[in-house]
């Protein structure tokens, strides 16, 4: 991740409304924290600060001690240039909500040029609709049509990681930490192979099948490290060994 | 989504291991029903069942009351075709991890051929490396790095929104035509491999270093079919039918 991605996300405000329980505003802080935001706003929390939100921010007291208490959602929507409200009954509204991944997408966008707000409401009954109507952008998070019950925490988890995935780009395949073996030295591999195969007697040249087209098809797929070859070839000359001094 | 997507995603369990907090399996339970996984596994839970977990399963009680119990990882991934396990520290390990997302396409192809599963560690310190051994891969959920604490049931929440993400693309590939190995036929292998190579000399079980360990993770990554370990077996048979008949 670049710095200027880290701080795009910077430019992320996580906004929960009328939140209940004071737990649920920690662990929004630490899955918040986990995937580079750290900017949370409370409109008309019911309890905070309290001690349940510090226990279960875990490592993110920063995120909860920076955190800024609002009247009002439009206080918290303040300077923001896009703003992305919560729902999880988005059929019920005029407006068409977008799936959280392409949300993620556009908040980062609007990101490089200003403040964005995520919007979350209350657990019981979410954002209302007047709330909503305040938001750009109506998000959805795809689930089980018959139990849609994120909690609220879980709910700031998916949103942020989405967050996340998005900044760090196309996913970051993470480059092998060791050599992968060459076509060379499985073709290497192959050959050696054939030749024990042969001189164990599991393999007629004759009647070879597709025997080694499969025991090809299995190592190619698997991908093997440098190592690997090495480990590999290293067992076939232990065969081949075994078998000169026994047969002699 | 499709009845077909809904009955693949039947076939992904989430396995716990060693979790210390029942209020976390309850949360998973619901993070699980949420996307549409129902079958809980948990090893050596602390404490289960628990009030705590009943209340934060919220309307999962389904989910959680259908959990089963086992006493080892191995008895958890009985069955399956493939396993996933999470990991927050990718790079100590030798094997690279894929990202939740690549894993979960590679879990949901899997899931339409047999059973999978999706492997995640206790509270403190994760999955031990033995127990990552056992899977077939490891898999990592991107988070700031300087913070990559995720909760244990906001990372049950993740991987589980990345499964119905997937299983909602409809991206189904058709699955492969022939069936893949189960761990119990793959454990065999193992035992089977080893032997050969005590017999041969290769193996020094006075001086094993990581040598099982690596052949392992080879062949657990390219997911063998059946007729492969069959085919594996049989090279084996042949080295031992050979070394005996020689040294007699």
């Amino acid at each position: 991740m670049q710095g200027f991605a880290l701080s795009v996300l910077a430019r992320v405000r996580v906004v929960l409304v009328s939140t209940s329980h004071p737990g649920n505003i920690g662990a929004a802080a630490r899955a918040m924290k986990t995937m580079g935001l750290l900017r949370l706003t409370l409109v008309t929390p019911k309890s905070f600060p309290h001690a349940e939100a510090a226990a279960l921010a875990a490592g993110a007291h920063d995120v909860l001690s920076a955190a800024r208490v609002c009247g009002t959602l439009a206080q918290a929507l303040e300077g923001t240039v896009a703003s992305f409200g919560f729902t999880a009954r988005p059929r019920e509204l005029s407006h068409a909500a977008v799936d959280v991944r392409e949300a993620a997408a556009e908040a980062l966008v609007a990101a490089g040029v200003g403040d964005v707000a995520l919007v979350f409401g209350g657990e019981m009954s979410g954002l209302s609709n007047e709330e909503l109507i305040q938001c750009g952008r109506l998000v959805h998070i795809p689930t089980q049509p018959a139990f849609s019950s994120l909690n609220l925490a879980q709910a700031v988890q998916v949103a942020a990681y989405e967050m996340w995935q998005a900044a760090a780009g196309a996913r970051l395949e993470r480059p092998p930490a060791v050599p992968l073996a060459t076509h060379e030295e499985l073709e290497h591999l192959f050959r050696h192979l054939e030749q024990v195969l042969v001189s164990t007697g599991f393999l007629d040249p004759a009647h070879p099948k597709r025997l080694m087209e499969r025991l090809r098809r299995l190592f190619v797929r698997a991908r093997l490290e440098r190592e690997e070859i090495n480990i590999l070839r290293g067992v076939l000359t232990a065969v081949e060994d075994f078998r000169r001094r026994n047969s002699a």
